[in-house]
Order: structure tokens, then C-alpha cells, then sequence
């Protein structure tokens, strides 16, 4: 059988090590579909930190221990700001300034994010495409009792203390879908949609709210499969298992199937919770469970092949109830 | 007699050694004035050189030898940039985008380029009043065969190649003069106004061209006395010695006090040129010779000292004339 291309849509570390995987065994058949919802504006300057995350991590020079930022980051920049009455709040190192400041500079002169973002694939040597989710500004809001705030507020001002109530995701509707992820997602070869393990309300749905976005999954032809951010009951990273609690949602990977209802086909569970499978069985959505926590790149590997072996037991179902 | 208070007018690192000495000795009633006609864009951020110098110089953590930027510089931002495809032209340094970052920020907050200067002032102990010329914005193009160029596309995309048939100041006739620096010119116990030696055409006439400044400067009351930043027939540094002959001046100390006459009413020679001195006083302006070289730290305080006192002398002869 020919090998297809894949569209990851993924955020943040866990979804990068995902990407990753998948990176590693397709290459230039992969296209990731990046957050921008969590970006924001600072002196001037617009951070897309999970743009940046991806980038890192399929290049292979993200930091082992600190996954959002290169390897070896130093901080003479930092120290600099605070001499200067800069705040101490967010620790920004000089090779991370980068790429916002080209990025910066590339839509100051009236360039779209995707060129820009396919631009630094190109010159890390990347074969994959890291496209943003659109080129339009979408920023999520989480609304909480402080009011609304960005990602950045809450997590990195906030220390993500306020509860939170929902979200909303600004720009989102008049959000356009580029080209380049019309052409990914049209791809006639396209074998399986893979929603990564990134919380699934500021990362994954920021995507899926983009104007369009779930019609054209739901038409693209491929599976969709979803792998669970939520372990036993506890987010591996990150405050996804906080803020279900908040929204007075069970802390189970089965909140985060119920939250792909109606777009995903598939969802893989850690083995850790493998006696959730048949209650989302119920909900029409096929499951497996396997080792989902991604401590080497050979673990990466592993999930990422076990991710596409599934689309492909998928799609063969599909494809025997249509013949049936 | 009491000791009042003085303004200087500088730019590059020359103007900012003087300023330095002129701090060393007056402190708190130092007013530095800055050119901010080379200031540019990049990454949609603002970049002011001159007073990004001046600010290191009188904080004292400029390098040595490169006094531009802050010592012990490191490159590591410079280097992914590069990878990730920008210009290898502007070798940026860490600490030297901390600035940029915090000026551009504020600014886009909404906050005067002066008041943002102050708080860098105030945030590295320097006691002395840094003062952009204006808070509006003022840029210098020099007129060249190639079109009207920034001093930044000249200096470093061009290398200082095209010949300079002249300058325009855009922004000037716009361009108030701040509160805080009236307030420093209409100070009652002004004593001196110094320009220090830098480039006249791009470094000292941009201030001189804000709309206003040199009938203040005329009715400040307190002599003017600049310092000549050319020696024996050449620039110690930069292009001013270039600039003078493409614009079909004889590169002297003499065409650098023809620049400033009706402005100034003392200059100071390098001995070198002693024998010039008459030519000049010619011209109304009185004048002294000195060591204007400033190799050492003590070099800047003994001119500064030499510059204060010729200051008084001129007061006390203006005096002895309105009596007489």
C-alpha cells in the first residue's frame, strides 16, 4: 500500500513529542497544524509559543529539559530588561527572541504567518510543514471570576490561579483557513488526521473553532484520531485537569472524548485507563489504549506508529461497512 | 560662585565621551541632549543608537572597545537569527536589544520617548538627564545618488559608499521640544550649553533643526561652545571627513565652526590645528585650542573641565561687554 500524508493538529510540549513521532516517520509528508490562540503581544513584538515549540522540536534543537525553548538558552538579554526596569515575570532568553522578532518583522512588512513559519522550516532544515492555525489573529480567552484573560495572563502573570469558567476564542469566526492547510487537508493521499495530546480547550479547540475548520474534517475523508492529554485522572503537564475540574467536568480521558464528539473516529487511551475504552466505545467512537506517555524519542516513535496503525484499522472498517 | 547647572548636545561615542567627562564633574546638573535622527525601525521595533550609547557610556558598562553596546556583549539572539534565515548585516547583541525592546514596548503603551529614557536613566543610577532631541518623531536622510537613504541604510547596508550631496531632516519642523528639555534650557542657573564633538551634519544639526531649538538656544542666555570632532583635517572616527568633501567643504575644524556659526559663541580646536584659530575668530566666535583626543577616562573629565572653564571666560568677557 502507498504511504500517505498526515495532518497532525497539535500544541504545546506534548503535542510537539507527538508531532515529532510522526515527523520521524513521514517527514515531508506530514503537515502540523499549530495553535496560534495562546499568542500574544509584547513590546510590540507577537509570540506564538507554540509555533515556536514545534519548530524546536521537529528541528530537533529544543531544549531536553525545557521543550519551549532551544537548547543551551542563555539569558544575557534578560538580565539586561530587569537592569533596566524591565519585569522579571517572563524569563525571555536570547535564542527564543528570535524567531518572534523575524516573525515580528515579517508581518510588519505585510507577510502572512504561514509563509513566515514555513520560512524558518526551510532554513532549519524541517522537511514537515508547521502551519498556523490561520493567519489571522485568534486569541483564546479563558473567563474566569478575574475576568477574561490570555493563556500568557493566566499562566504566566496569574500562575493559573483564577478558576476557570469557559472560554471564548476571539477572531476565531472570521478566521480564514490558508491555502497551504486547504491543500494538506484536500490532499488526495491524506491517510489520517491526528489530534495530539495538548489540552484540548486552549490548544486543540482554538484550531477546530477556526471559520470552517471542523466542516473540513469532517469532508477531508481520512480518520480522525485523538490521543488523550489526561492519564489516570491527571493531566501529564499543564492545567488541562485543573480547569476540567472547574468546568465541572470529570478529570477522565472521557471528558476529553466527549469534548471531540462528532470530529473524531478514533481516540487512544493510556493503558493506564484501558476500562474507560468501552464506556466511549458507546459514544460511537472507536478506542485503543497504549503507552502514551512519551519519555524517549524511541517513545514518540511508538505512540506515532501505533497512532497511524489505527487510522489505517479505521479506515479499513469504513471501508468494509461501505462495501457491505 | 556657585556652580549651575549645564546642557550638553551629543551623539556617537565621541559626543558621549565628552558627556561622560561633563557628568563626571557636574553630575545631577548634566542635561544630555540626544539626537534621534539616526534612530530606525527593525522588527517593528525602534532603535535609538545615540542614546542607547550615551546611556552605557554614562552608566558606565559601555565597552571599551566597542562603546556602542554594553560590555562583555554576547551573540547568541545574532546567531539564530541567522539560522533561522535573517540578515547576517546588523550583528545585534543580546544586551543590546534590551533596550530596543523596552523603549519600542513603551512607546507602543503610549509613553513619551523621554519619560522612557528617564526611567533607563533612573534605573542605572545615571543621576545626569538623558533627553532625546524630541518625542516626535525625526529622521535624517542624506541625499545621495542612490535616493534619500536613513543613516542606517548607509552606514551599515551601504558601508558608507554613496557620496552625500546633502541632508534633510524629516520630522523636524513637526518635532516640540519636550517639557524636560525647556526645562533644562530656561534653567536660571544655566551656565553652558556644549556640543560635543560628533558628526555635525547627522549627529548635531538633526537637534539644532527641531522646530524652535536654536532660538532657544539664542535666548538661553548661557554660552554655547561646541568642540570640534575633527583633527588635523580628519575625522577621529566615523564619516564626517568623507561627508565634507563630497558636500565640496574643506574637511577642517574650520568648516565644522562655519556649520555652527550663529549658534555658538565659543569653539574649541584640537592644538593641532592651532594655526586655525585666527580664520575662526574671524567669524565672531572665540575660540581655544586643546587636547581633544579622548584616549582615558581622565581625558574626558580634563577636556569637559577645559570646556567649563572657556564657558566662564566667555560669560565673564559677554559680562564685562554689557557693563562696559
Amino acid at each position: 500500500m502507498a504511504v500517505g500524508t498526515v495532518v497532525a493538529l497539535a500544541a504545546q510540549i506534548g503535542g510537539a513529542k507527538l508531532a515529532d513521532g510522526l515527523y520521524r516517520i513521514r517527514g515531508a509528508d506530514l503537515a502540523v497544524v499549530v495553535n496560534t490562540g495562546d499568542d500574544y503581544e509584547q513590546f510590540g513584538l507577537t509570540f506564538s509559543p507554540d509555533l515556536d515549540t514545534m519548530l524546536y522540536t521537529l528541528a530537533g534543537i529544543a531544549s531536553p529539559s525545557a521543550g519551549w525553548e532551544p537548547a543551551e538558552e542563555t539569558f544575557a538579554l534578560f538580565e539586561m530588561l530587569k537592569s533596566l526596569g524591565g519585569s522579571d515575570r517572563l524569563r525571555i532568553g536570547d535564542k527564543s527572541l528570535a524567531a518572534p522578532l523575524l516573525r515580528s518583522g515579517g508581518l510588519y512588512d505585510g507577510r502572512r504567518l504561514t509563509e513566515i513559519t514555513l520560512d524558518f522550516c526551510r532554513h532549519l532544515g524541517v522537511t514537515a510543514r508547521i502551519l498556523p492555525a490561520s493567519d489571522d489573529p485568534l486569541r483564546t480567552q479563558l473567563l474566569t471570576d478575574d475576568g477574561a484573560l490570555s493563556f500568557q495572563e493566566y499562566f504566566v502573570e496569574l500562575g493559573c490561579e483564577p478558576e476557570v469558567r469557559g472560554f471564548q476564542y476571539a477572531g476565531a469566526d472570521q478566521a480564514r483557513i490558508s491555502d497551504e492547510l486547504l491543500d494538506a487537508l484536500y490532499a488526495k493521499d491524506l491517510e489520517a488526521v491526528v489530534i495530539c495530546p495538548s489540552n484540548p480547550y486552549h490548544s486543540i479547540r482554538p484550531i477546530l473553532e477556526v471559520n470552517g475548520m471542523k466542516e473540513l474534517l469532517g469532508r477531508c475523508g481520512a480518520p480522525v484520531i485523538a490521543v488523550t492529554p489526561i492519564i489516570g485522572g491527571n493531566a501529564l503537564k499543564g492545567s488541562a485537569a485543573k480547569m476540567m475540574r472547574e468546568l465541572g467536568r470529570d478529570v477522565s480521558t472521557r471528558s476529553v472524548a466527549m469534548e471531540y464528539l462528532r470530529i473524531i473516529d478514533g481516540f487512544v487511551i493510556d493503558e493506564a485507563d484501558a476500562e474507560l475504552a468501552d464506556g466511549i466505545r458507546a459514544s460511537g467512537i472507536q478506542v485503543i489504549s497504549a503507552e502514551t506517555i512519551m519519555r524517549t524519542v524511541d517513545d514518540r516513535v511508538a505512540l506515532a506508529r501505533t497512532v497511524l496503525d489505527f487510522a489505517q484499522s479505521v479506515r479499513d472498517a469504513k471501508a468494509r461497512e461501505e462495501e457491505g
